[in-house]
């Protein structure tokens, strides 16, 4: 059996072996690998996990436009480095999108981020229980630009998100950040898993 | 060289073809190959599009519990069967969850969907504008039971979501609807593009 034959059964395999682990299932774009989800029991644990993991969700507002209707948003985010977040959702708002211009009359605002979006739900329903979902209810905040808290929020952004960096200027991005008044997690069956906004924030990832 | 190598390079090259074509990306716990795009300047295929191939997305309502904040949930939907959907979204929803309680006070609501999680976006960030998004905004309606359009919802859901025939009767599900009155759509640079709800829902797939 020749070099090439065997190069190629080595690949193949090597290519099963990432597969069967899910690498590929949850690339999605990005060339990242998904640490292990945490215990469902370890709410803080879980919740941490999907806020660092995922790179978009759902933000929601009233809609001033639509006479108060909410408004969700698809929109990407980043709490912090990959594995290194805070937990706290920073987003990259432009005032030509709804989203912004509804915070600017009412701050309160929702953002929802499920497991299924990872990849990691296997055959499951993307409503299963046991794929976590969660929402975090609270206000959406405009970061003073010159602040050391919308640094760390565009250093969070831009290295999740490389196009970011390179937006429209014209456009008038600013980091915006949720400020987490209410955490709904749904991570097995048996309703909604008690989470304090402390016991998210101080959980050391 | 003998039948086994021969065979397994055939398979690698398979398997490499059905990965370049995107199907191990846009699998995600269903075996389900996702149609082509349309044409982004297709505004109505593009959104019957994004709504008859999501399987979730998140119904967002005015909550109750948390003082009228806009509450997202992440929610599983149908439109219909695969590739013959009517573009209304129908949810199966529970008292036992908060969505369902909010929309009995106050049935304003938006559902929003992202190409994002179909794995047809490639490498392109979530929110490059070229990955299509949507928000439809209306009022959330619970379908009379008895009614035909409640089997036709529940049709609808069963075959894209097989669980939830099952789910446990005691906590009363229900089949909902969205009645939508405003679409906001992003399939392409330049900001929302002009949909009615009307060129919407008529639109034939």
């Amino acid at each position: 059996m020749g070099i090439v034959p065997k190069l190629i059964r080595f690949f193949y395999v090597v290519h099963l072996v990432l597969l069967l682990i899910g690498v590929h299932g949850s690339v999605h774009g990005r060339l990242l690998s998904i640490p292990p989800k945490p215990d469902p029991a370890d709410a803080a644990a879980t919740a941490r996990w999907l806020v660092s993991q995922n790179i978009w969700g759902v933000l929601n507002t009233i809609s001033s436009d639509l006479g108060g209707a909410p408004f969700g948003n698809v929109l990407s985010f980043s709490d912090g480095l990959p594995n290194e977040g805070s937990g706290i959702p920073y987003f990259y708002l432009t005032p030509l999108d709804p989203t912004a211009r509804n915070a600017m009359k009412d701050q309160r605002a929702s953002f929802a981020v499920s497991e299924y979006s990872l990849g990691t739900c296997g055959k499951k329903d993307p409503e299963n229980p046991s794929c976590a979902k969660m929402t975090l209810t609270g206000k959406l905040k405009l970061l003073d630009t010159s602040s050391k808290e919308a640094e760390v929020a565009r250093s969070a952004l831009f290295s999740k998100h490389p196009e970011m960096e390179w937006w429209p200027p014209s456009h008038g991005f600013q980091a915006y950040k949720l400020e987490i008044e209410n955490i709904f997690l749904i991570d097995w069956f048996g309703g909604a898993r008690p989470l304090t906004v402390e016991q998210y924030l101080k959980y050391k990832m």
